[in-house]
């Protein structure tokens, strides 16, 4: 393992030192990289004028209201990319999306917000504001592993800081970053956690005799399956330590509840956190769309299609609408910060029972159908509706921006490299345009690829047996071969026809820019906890 | 050819026979198919709440204004259905829609409407009213076809119904519906027409030297294309048979600027037509963004990704905005139905400078990535805003559509088989569902498929040799064999992989209505135009 991530990092500055004598090199860009660059931070393009501006914006939200802005990620399991009717599926799907396109009508839908290709990854990547990679989260937590070393050890989460500064903080759903005592979202920095530790089929499968025989109707194989001491149960945790459970689950119908009773617990949070003064910072994850889904029974045959993926997606789209709301009737809308998206790409391999995305790949790979999600900021007052823009945003950058919002910029860790870009003149200013120019994906320890401004170089590409849905059982990671594969976006969205070296004005920029990536680990070597 | 015509309505009849005993046809549908089905017209269902709802809303829209409504088409060429920002591209392909965009957010945006395969028989369709096996015009004329018979001959055209019941009506654009004597606009039923006979490719290849070299190069192969007689000029061309030359097409920057030129002439025409007591009926039929691009020189470098059909696509947009503006400024807005669509799918074979479609295939294929386009219907007062609906939209429903709003469906031929459904009820209800219950498919003179709900199936598949865009340069026609292919495009809108026989609540049903199609040619035999 540890050799392994040596050479990948030498592979990374291999391949960039071979492109950075080239001519094409010079002159490539329209400002000075190495402005911001320090040598624990990612870089970020300097856009002065409109961080004053959203920095007076800002002022003036305070001055109002007399507090900081509550902030509310509202993540979504395995939804793709072109799932929302706003992002060309919806209706168009047989699930409609009415509250995810009123908010991204009305506020800021981005067309270019990437997450990790896989759950845990993109998780503790949101609340580290670090790549996988330096958390030693590199892949998704299965049941029974065995972690050699607490990755929170010594990690800052973004809760752990929003607290800090006085902000409550809840995860309400998914947690999905560890079970294990002192990896619990209530022992990493949440005041309180009301949720699951694991993923949906984690815990369904166990009980599903139509899906699952071999495991349900065979004791043996059950006998042993729950050896591995997986908590199914919906839990209670507080920030003293102290668990509860706070539903068991006893069957496949407290799971196709779950949502909603998730859902409860937040709209009665938000009813009580918002007679309290300070702020508030809520996670809430969603259990669904995650396979395997199976609706309430509410929202059974309520989507067009009638599949349990298109049901549940549009049970989620609902919450989201009665989380707003909620918002709404507490008074705390026009102070609260909403980002709704989703973890990683459909995972396809559950068709036909599986999310939709445009583009190529799928969860589990670095394809854009992979890594490519939703992204929708809305904030009535503060963001303009009816914005739409493709710059790229990083789901990491919710950690840097969150602090921002906070006023806890200065709370950034300085003693590790940090990879989230502070976002917040980008999502406030009128037609604000990105500051992140580079958004880098990884598959569990290996380097694939780099996406800059419309063009996305990959070193290993995810390959399958020729499926379109086989991404996840039937993959391989492959090295690229003689020469990276280069995909324009913009006329290629989908990653089929590679530019190489006929079309390539970036070509030589991304390899030095890879470079400057690989040399972030020759810094500040990557952690391994034993996953 | 009639040998082919008659194997293939023997095809349908046959399958469909075979299908027709299975028990799982009956009791497959919520209503009486034979009610609304005569000998000569596509059954429709009936919805007859939702019809009273449109007629109370369209008289009281006469009584109001004293008038009928204006119509206004605008028929982008080759445009994907996942171009537009609200289809899902825009934005996140580099080229931003925000005209059109506005009009989906403003009005009823259609996410499954069909087009046919390729252009004349699109654009002969919808103004016939009738499938192009059924006109003759079975695929795009190009320069030289000898026609052996004139297909408008014995054909009713839109404008020309239009026309008899007082409206003025121009085509200012693209005609491709034939150039010889008796097959133009202005012959056909239209008042006037500002435009070009042929497609964009087809004027500017012989002037492109970097690309077509082996053409404009060599004055044998160039005198030799000269003598086909194509007109590629700009003409105006009126109903008492006149035609002169607007503006002589001298080399690739007429072409460029054409789009510009027939905006102007659109624009004139409002301010002149809304002078008139008379409604008017306008088809403004885009050059763009059909292949080969030239952004004219105002919209050089105007999309962010900077290629020319992006740029064009900028382009289109833009004018759209401005055509929307001058119905406004000349008082016509709320009194004007808008339409706005594309006549195919994307011409993929061009890449890099092509379109988007995130569905399988592309323009010259009944794959998804064909046929369906955008489709947004607008009408400020009329049309309630915020609306989507996958409801289907046959492009040849504008007739029948069109007429209605005119109060002219008296007028409908009875002597032929008319494909078009009357939609004005789907269009002005508000959550009108459409009144369409299938969508039939035909490539050339080869029944191919038939939609009906979510549901599409193949008797006939193009196939091509692996690469994502040659879709019309390398395809072929192939039988399905075995077995129809059946997709279920909420759950697999790339159409990847058939639910056959596994899953086929439909299949049964579909075959008995492809046998009702294949009857209403035995009915009302095709016509051969010698294309």
């Amino acid at each position: 393992m540890r050799h392994d991530r040596l050479r990948m990092v030498g592979r990374i500055i291999g391949l960039s030192a071979g492109l950075a004598g080239s001519a094409a090199m010079a002159d490539m860009t329209s400002f000075d990289r190495t402005v911001t660059l320090n040598d624990h931070q990612q870089p970020a393009i300097p856009r002065p004028d409109q961080d004053a501006t959203a920095a007076a914006e800002l002022a003036a939200f305070e001055a109002r209201t007399d507090q900081k802005p509550n902030i509310v990620i509202l993540l979504i399991d395995d939804m793709g990319w072109g799932d929302p009717g706003s992002y060309g599926g919806g209706e168009a799907i047989g699930a409609a999306t009415p509250n995810m396109d009123r908010l991204a009508a009305e506020g800021l839908r981005l067309t270019s917000t990437y997450a990790q290709q896989t759950c845990t990854p993109t998780r503790s990547a949101m609340l580290t504001g670090r790549l996988p990679i330096r958390t030693g989260l590199t892949r998704p937590i299965l049941v029974g592993d065995r972690i050699t070393a607490n990755p929170w050890a010594d990690e800052t989460s973004l809760p752990a800081i929003l607290g800090e500064v006085g902000y409550n903080t809840l995860l309400v759903g998914k947690w999905h970053i560890g079970e294990i005592e002192g990896m619990r979202p209530h022992e990493v920095g949440f005041d309180e956690f009301y949720g699951f530790y694991g993923a949906q089929k984690e815990i369904t499968q166990e009980f599903d005799a139509n899906r699952y025989p071999d495991l349900v109707l065979d004791p043996y194989m059950l006998g042993a399956y729950e050896e591995l001491g997986n908590d199914i149960n919906l839990i209670h945790g507080f920030s003293d330590g102290r668990t509860e459970v706070a539903i068991p689950t006893l069957g496949i119908e407290d799971m196709a509840e779950a949502d909603l009773r998730l859902r409860d617990f937040t709209l009665q949070k938000i009813a009580e956190l918002s007679q309290d003064d300070a702020p508030f910072f809520i996670e809430h994850a969603f259990m669904k769309v995650h396979t395997d889904n199976y609706p309430s029974a509410e929202f059974t045959g309520a989507s067009a299609s009638g599949f349990p993926y298109k049901d549940s997606l549009v049970e989620v789209d609902s919450i989201i609408g009665d989380i707003v709301d909620a918002l709404d009737k507490a008074g705390e809308l026009e102070n609260t910060f909403i980002f709704v998206t989703s973890d990683n790409g459909p995972q396809m391999d559950m068709w036909p029972d599986s999310g939709f995305t445009p583009f190529h790949g799928a969860k589990g790979t670095t394809w854009e159908g992979g890594v490519r999600v939703p992204g929708i900021a809305y904030w009535p007052g503060m963001i303009a509706p009816g914005q739409v823009s493709d710059g790229l945003f990083d789901l990491m950058d919710l950690f840097n921006t969150s602090l921002s919002l906070a006023g806890a910029l200065d709370k950034l860790p300085q003693d590790r490299f940090m990879d989230g870009v502070d976002q917040t003149s980008f999502l406030l200013a009128d037609n604000g345009e990105s500051l992140r120019e580079h958004v880098y994906f990884w598959m569990n320890t290996t380097f694939m690829a780099l996406r800059m401004h419309e063009y996305k170089i990959h070193q290993h590409v995810v390959m399958n047996e020729g499926s379109p849905f086989l991404w996840i059982d039937m993959a391989t990671v492959q090295d690229v071969g003689t020469a990276p594969w280069l995909f324009n976006l913009y006329i290629n969205p989908k990653e089929d026809y590679t530019v190489g070296h006929r079309m390539s004005p970036w070509l030589a920029t991304m390899g030095a820019e890879m470079r400057e990536h690989g040399a972030t680990f020759a810094r500040f070597p990557p952690k391994n906890i034993g996953l």
